[in-house]
């Protein structure tokens, strides 16, 4: 049987440790073809290029795996890997990360590794974001590679509906402690920002971002209480972000008329 | 009667003329306060600056307006508003806009104008997005206004579902062509990369996205046929990305076990 061709990408950059992880993974079940950032680009979300040009530059950072880095976000790499790199060839499955940090719950909106996923979507590619809970360089991915591993196999197996995606959030503890998988739903939860202010040696303010992550959502069927529970969360998401439940209740603006 | 308290921003920037027409109507009815990037950021989706300070700046742009710049992406002009601007005061209402070019359908994920609307919404402030299908600088605003002020009206007035925005297009039609507005859902639609390839004055290659619109939804609930057919379109959007469908056709997932 071929092989299934696997297009991997991050957004820690491609000298990250997390991306190595998934590389490990991903090769032992398909041929693995990897472009990512030349740089980091957390917090981009779905970001693309479209004022500047963009580099794509094929390198040596894997033994024997076909990799490029790209000037862009990680959206750009995905776009640049299905139209440019891979142009001839039918992607199987897209998987991002590991991310170094928690994916979970709102953070998806931000986050570059789960955009990369998402755009994989729209390319109608399956497609999995991975990401740990250790923001550390030196996090230790090794418990999560066995999930890792039968995740991509399902999805190589069971195919994904059209336009999704899974966001999956893996707890740092120790292969002993994790209690399995869950499937969730994105916990409601959010950012309470707190701006760190100081000023620059003319006397000029600026602000860094930094937050508090704030979750009133306890119950069960959340991808946080699965984290917090020791389980790994896995989140079928997708990019249609109509609220249809507010479609009827807003139905009363299709008779306002106005006056021009 | 108190005047409600309108946050106004963009992802065209504090300069561009979409957004002048926006605080003209919005100050007709609120008190205003802009807060806008300094410079350009369309296509920065959901973005949030972390690796870099954040400048903001009073400036004056539009008289007898209260407006700031900032050096940072649309998200990041609404999380300065809320926590920094206006931190000791309630905001009624967040309107960004008006983009020069359409955000309708899939296009509100690469949108900075609606994520910083949908960033309002994370804040628990009604937000709407306003669009306008016309690319150019001197595109004209004049026929959007009057129903740019009937949804500002009607949102202060019935409130709008707590996590929701609205993602608003309006086509570019003489005042007296447009059907009326229509609540409707995101067209399935994409776009299909066409990326353009150059080289540098040293031989490096790079490369320019560029692309085509492609929809194949051609149902007449969706907000391309409003378009379409001459109505301003309005998808009641949100930040909740779980595919709650999905998740049941899964749960054979959490039945893994992994030997580890």
């Amino acid at each position: 049987m071929k092989k299934p061709l696997i297009l991997v990408t991050n957004d820690d950059g491609i000298a990250a440790p997390g991306i190595r992880a998934l590389i490990d993974v991903a090769s032992s079940i398909g041929e693995v073809v990897v472009v990512a950032p030349d740089s980091p680009q957390s917090g981009m979300g779905h970001a693309i290029t479209i004022s500047d040009p963009i580099r794509l530059r094929k390198v040596q950072v894997f033994p024997d795996i076909e990799s490029y880095e790209c000037s862009g976000t990680p959206v750009d790499c995905v776009k640049l890997a299905k139209n440019v790199v891979l142009k001839d060839r039918e992607i199987d499955l897209c998987v991002s990360g590991i991310n170094h940090g928690s994916n979970a719950s709102i953070n998806i909106i931000y986050s570059g590794t789960l955009s990369a996923a998402m755009e994989a979507s729209l390319e109608h590619i399956p497609s999995i974001g991975f990401s740990l809970l250790d923001y550390n360089f030196d996090a230790d991915f090794e418990p999560s590679k066995p999930y890792i591993g039968e995740l991509i196999r399902y999805v190589l197996e069971h195919g994904m509906e059209d336009g999704s995606l899974l966001n999956v959030n893996i707890p740092s503890i120790p292969a002993e402690d994790i209690q399995g998988m869950r499937v969730c739903r994105q916990a409601d939860a959010r950012w309470v920002e707190e701006f760190q202010e100081a000023k620059d040696p003319r006397g000029q303010h600026y602000y860094w971002l930094t937050g508090r992550f704030v979750n009133e959502d306890q119950k069960e069927d959340t991808d946080i209480w699965a984290l917090e529970n020791g389980y790994i969360s896995i989140v079928p998401s997708m990019h249609d972000l109509t609220n249809y439940r507010a479609i009827n209740s807003m139905k009363d603006i299709d008779r306002i008329t106005v006056e021009t």
